[in-house]
């Protein structure tokens, strides 16, 4: 195993010490339970937005957290969920009388802790809403997940709720601009290279020299087939498909197009992934009319790709527009 | 070799695509010679910023064309210097008859090349000044460089040197600002593994699972040492010695950390080196003002980081911290 870490047992903190020494302008670092949370929380009748989930999938969450996006982010052990005492304790700190906004991925742990979370808050006096993303298309079931996995349109819903939050929009409707994304939102990934979890010290799992996984989960949880390594714009098709029979998608509708990296996968390849993305899209009689190219939700050091398509309204466009300041994401500040 | 591309051979001009169909609003892509230009170029009464160099180091240099960074990018093939009628044509069409810097990075083929578009540009009366960023403290000599390689500074210098140009400063004022970064900056890097050039088709060097090596260049030429595995912590040490001392850096000096991916090393691994880097240099006594995190000076899906530290006065924080927007670096707009 070849990382810069020390103990790997310590890798978490000292990345969050890392992160609170990066960026104090920005956010703050709780330790005992860990949470990242905005330098300004709580913030005087916003809504309060919160997310969370194992680490090793950075920027996502941590790195989400600011004006404009999460208010807290909860991070677990490397692809572990964190626990309710955290969930509970971050809620706590952003909550300024409005209320405040669970975002959580479909996995099985998070569920349950975030649940627990939310009623424990509840039982002290702060409204919580929960939106689940379960946006993969690739599989129903899957190794932590009942029904389909939450991967990439969890950052497109970090963003705009947190800029319907900013803007002063209610509980329950921050909750709506979530469950607009969740229903609007599909993705789909894979991988050239497995990871390897810090603590566990070797790869999750083999591929072959000449192999690849499509459908991958952002844990290496198994996805549709193995199969020889195919052309990136064989892969694009692999991967388009799916996303666009699956909502449908109808001529005309716009729509934001993010490409993903889970880590390993150089800048230079994801541009080769936008371009046939782009054109398959445009192909649907698609309009992209926002895009975002990059590693955002990331799984490890996993060579692969995922494509995220999220059907855009004037709403959801103006919310993705609006400003943010966050360690991963800024513009308009 | 794993890789999401086509024919290897078309792999910089499909990434380029993709760039153009990404970033409409922000660039516009030429193509024989091939360069990415601002889309309002060229900018009425503002000196020209050029950079370039071989392609596989992204988001450097072709993500930072916009407003407040370069004009103009010009990518060779992969690890390889573009050539002249790249650069001259470039020089071209960014001149708004304030003259062009060129931001040069110190390798053998790029120097010649920028050399000689320089001159041919003077003879069509265009103002051009070059300055060249040998900032990699780790080697004298190397495979492509005569002196020290230009790394990690480069990418400070496209960004103060760009908001100088946007502020109204002449040529000569804006290259005196490329020339204090050039010698306030100091970089050294290392890598866990080698990377692979998509036209060789197998890795560039061989480097043993228990190996690392300690001041590589981002081509993947030699360093300082090979050596076993060592922690997040005695690496950066390795790192931080030489940088301080070179400089040398007093204390109470301002300084901006930048820690850099070399393309296949997680954000997580990246805070782990900067909560030790951020240790170091505040136990020397500097004062750590502004930073970045992340991969901005790439080696394909390398995985080590780099350092980058630059000495700060106001003028360059300043600088530093005026609007950017770019495909990878966007604040202030």
């Amino acid at each position: 195993m070849k990382k810069l870490i020390n103990n790997p047992e310590n890798a978490v903190v000292e990345e969050l010490q890392g992160v609170a020494a990066a960026h104090p302008d920005l956010v703050k670092v709780h330790f005992n339970p860990n949470f990242v949370v905005r330098a300004d929380a709580p913030v005087k009748g916003k809504v309060g937005i919160l997310s969370g989930g194992g680490s090793g999938h950075e920027p996502m969450h941590g790195g989400f957290v600011g004006m404009g996006m999460l208010d807290a982010a909860c991070p677990g052990a490397v692809f572990t969920s964190p626990t309710p005492d955290q969930m509970l304790e971050a809620t706590k700190a952003i909550d300024a009388g409005a209320g405040v906004l669970h975002i959580v991925k479909n996995y099985t742990g998070d569920i349950m802790n975030f649940e627990m979370a939310a009623d424990l808050a509840r039982g002290e006096g702060i409204q919580v809403e929960s939106v689940v993303i379960d946006d993969d298309v690739a599989v129903k079931d899957s190794l932590y997940t009942a029904g389909r996995r939450g991967v990439g349109s969890t950052v497109l819903a970090e963003k705009v709720c947190g800029a319907a939050a900013e803007q002063g929009l209610s509980l329950a409707q921050v909750a709506d601009v979530c469950k607009k994304v969740k229903d609007w939102g599909r993705s789909m990934g894979m991988a050239l290279t497995s990871c390897t979890v810090p603590h566990v010290g070797k790869p999750t799992f083999d591929l072959p020299e000449n192999e690849m996984e499509i459908g991958i989960g952002i844990h290496g949880e198994p996805g549709r087939v193995r199969m020889e390594l195919k052309s990136a714009d064989e892969i694009v098709e692999m991967l388009m498909e799916p996303i666009i029979s699956d909502i449908p998608y109808k001529a005309g509708d716009e729509v934001l197009m993010f490409v993903n990296g889970m880590g390993g996968t150089p800048l230079l390849e994801l541009y080769i992934v936008y371009r046939k993305a782009y054109e398959i899209a445009t192909k649907h009689g698609l309009k992209v009319v926002r895009n975002m190219v990059g590693p955002y939700i990331t799984s490890l050091e996993m060579a692969g790709t995922s494509i995220t398509m999220l059907k855009m309204d004037d709403q959801l466009t103006k919310l993705w527009d609006a400003p943010v300041k966050t360690p991963a994401l800024r513009w308009g500040v």
